[in-house]
């Protein structure tokens, strides 16, 4: 069913057709200015009427005087010269296009509608394969091209589809910084020929990619949208952003890639019924999306709280309620075991558990890990991992999150485990501590998070996940 | 009405007792070393029957060998004992005692209510106002009293009362690192003699406190609490964190103060109809704590969204509108403004304004707060601070958030007025520079936030609190 759209995640060749002489800031001339500084292996051809070379690449009058026919052809002239290169890429027999150039039906005019309208015309016509108009293309660290993004671009589970260029590079950084690569993504702009529906198809199929994230504003065809999404995630997790919710969200939607985004009240209940996982915002998206990406399925929606502080365990408590979590009571035997092992003072024995030693003592957060493992009231583990804040008077001591690391992986009933990692305000040291040990437990495979309430999100969203396609 | 409680956060002189010789981790020694490190200039005195000095501070056998009577007593004997030590206090003409020791109602025990029972009893005969038991006590700036917070401690106009030292620790160093002072805290553990209402009643009537935030399990009298709150957040907004909204929480909140912190609804709805602001985490409360310090009222829930990104103005639309705010169109007058002044290549003139120069030109947003000052649909401007993320491939330039700042103060019409940095991720120099670039803001008196969903919900807040105390 679904179209291979590999060439345009591993192009042998590249031509860039709309690639200026002069300063290098926008369209084609920063795309090969970043192939030349990305990975990529292959070939790269500018196109261009008069010049010998652009930034030191042998440059070519046009498509026709190329040594071959190349893979991909990234086009960055006027949109009124758009249908017109089509026509050429397809006289040289090129199949994949990415038209990087603005100025289309999103502008709102009768000609930008008409221009657009050509395009798919165009393609239909001749068999063209176009991402965009109006888009950023494709990044895959696989084959070096992260044109969009000079993130460490590592490989990885995550396939991501989406129609703002933006939007995708916050989430591919934001990603590759807690050591989650993105295998491949498609910034796919007006999707005026293939639209989310086709990269959704065709990413499915990739055995690469374990989990699906989409950012969409509207579909030619929502129906087929919807169909396809429902069969899908019994398969892969459908993590979707939806935008244009709100009318002026939806208007904005409208200016930017020319979308309908009306309608979200059935969108919202298609989605639901078919099982996709819908969040509200970037990150809520990139918790759900860490979550499903490091986390086995939980067998229930019970987690076991686990950090210290008893106004904390109380807000905690809450906060995994209100997202649809229970925070049950221990069995008798893990209440037996921390009666025992617990120190009475400054303690509460129960979950949440209210227990200072779990934040400094590796061993002890292994002996929590290994009563939830053997405790079937327990279905997961949230642990609370405090930083050194000046208001605790905290005394200087090692760092505990390499411990803690081994003793989580060390488990051998582990259940899915996160943490909580809190940093927030405007102490710039405490950020930067914060954000490191995040990404440390992250590229162990832990997910960590800025805070109980995303972490709560992110596992309620994993738990009826799996709840509802339990095999 | 309200109880003269100001000794408690001014005290002369303090008298600890339950103040060990050896090593300095827990209870009066560690208060004892706290007090010597903090800018507090009054006189201390510890007293233990052996010792002639601890910590270099001489020592007395008993409250009644001191040279005065003490303004504060701190209490920190083993719980048993409290009794005993409050009748020594009132026999030596102590009026203000705070009591630290924990083992009373929360331990749910027979003796520990018993206990908790003698302490209010001997304060009622004996006249004494006590602070606790199981409570870190009262923390005021301006006479060095930070014992609980060695966070900088700065003096400001929020005033905090909560049953949990770890969240009023938290908190205060978080709004600290904005740059934000709270004037006055009081950690009230089980509220036995003093209850929440009586803390909530002497902080409206202080005339530095211009912002009320309360963390609360549990009042002795709901309806003496309601009917109070809702009296004064006529005059200064009520920010409440109510701890025990699930029964999970309800739980440990009883074990924690010993407060039953069941009959969530009709909490909620006595908050609601009363005018409190109902904040639902620790992150949402510093914002909202943040906003309405910071911010005048806004005349309207219109919202200009000033930032960059197709995708990102419909995101940030759809979350403002969520959250209960609007995102109206501009005026003709405005339109007409931007039409000249936007470039048409890669933006999108309207309400959310898409104009990546607001990012990096002071004067442009300079600008549109102009025009937002103008604007009669606009009531609020948020407006996106983007950082330099490697994903945008941004060119290195000159920080533009001093002439931001500059550009905010000198707007002569400006409107409230907030921006959003987000860093998020597990990027230590990102997540550094965000938390610095807010710290700015807030420093300067503009509220900064981490994301527009947290921005939103604040800034909601702030409408809905002044729409119906609008004056």
């Amino acid at each position: 069913m679904a179209q291979d759209l590999s060439r345009f995640f591993e192009p042998r060749s590249i031509a860039i057709l709309g690639v200026s002489r002069g300063e290098v800031r926008f369209g084609g001339a920063s795309f090969l200015s970043y192939i030349r500084q990305s990975r990529y292996a292959g070939r790269v051809y500018p196109i261009h009427p008069q010049a010998e070379e652009i930034q030191g690449v042998k440059a070519y009058g046009d498509l026709k005087a190329l040594p071959e026919v190349p893979d991909l052809a990234i086009v960055s002239v006027p949109a009124a010269h758009v249908p017109g290169v089509l026509g050429q890429c397809a006289d040289a027999g090129v199949r994949h296009v990415h038209i990087l150039t603005a100025g289309f039906g999103e502008t709102g005019t009768v000609s930008g509608r008409r221009l657009e309208e050509s395009v798919a015309a165009i393609a239909r016509e001749r068999g063209l394969l176009v991402i965009g108009p109006n888009c950023m293309g494709a990044y895959c660290p696989r084959s070096g091209l992260t044109l969009w993004g000079a993130v460490p671009g590592e490989d990885g589970p995550v396939g991501v589809v989406g129609q703002s260029g933006a939007v995708l590079q916050r989430l591919t950084e934001h990603l590759g910084s807690l050591g989650l690569g993105v295998g491949k993504a498609a910034s796919i702009g007006n999707a005026t020929v293939l639209d989310a529906t086709d990269w959704l198809a065709f990413m499915a199929e990739d055995p690469g990619i374990r989990v699906l994230a989409l950012y969409v504003e509207g579909a030619g065809n929502p129906r087929r949208f919807h169909h396809l999404a429902r069969e899908v995630c019994r398969r892969k997790p459908v993590i979707l952003l939806k935008g244009g919710e709100s009318p002026a969200g939806a208007a904005t939607a409208s200016s930017h890639t020319g979308r309908m985004a009306g309608g979200h009240g059935l969108w919202d209940a298609a989605c639901r019924q078919g099982g996709l996982v819908m969040v509200r915002d970037m990150d809520e998206w990139a918790d759900a999306i860490l979550a499903f990406s490091l986390l086995p399925a939980p067998a229930g929606p019970g987690v076991f709280l686990v950090g210290g502080g008893g106004g904390h365990s109380v807000i905690h408590a809450d906060a995994c309620v209100r997202e649809g979590l229970e925070v049950p009571p221990l069995s008798r035997a893990s209440m037996e075991a921390l009666r025992r092992s617990v120190p009475r003072a400054g303690s509460i024995v129960g979950n949440p558990l209210d227990h200072w030693l779990t934040f400094a003592d590796p061993a002890v957060m292994g002996q929590m890990l290994d009563l939830a493992g053997a405790d079937s009231n327990v279905h997961m583990v949230m642990a609370d991992r405090l930083i050194g804040r000046k208001a605790f008077h905290m005394p200087e001591m090692p760092d505990p999150t390499p411990g803690t690391i081994e003793a989580v992986k060390g488990c051998p009933e582990r259940k899915p485990t996160v943490f909580t990692v809190d940093s927030d305000g405007g102490d710039p040291a405490l950020a930067a501590q914060g954000a490191a040990v995040r990404a440390s437990f992250c590229r162990a495979g832990i997910p960590a998070f800025p805070s109980v309430p995303r972490a709560a999100r992110a596992l309620a969203h994993l738990w009826r996940y799996h709840r509802r396609f339990a095999t």
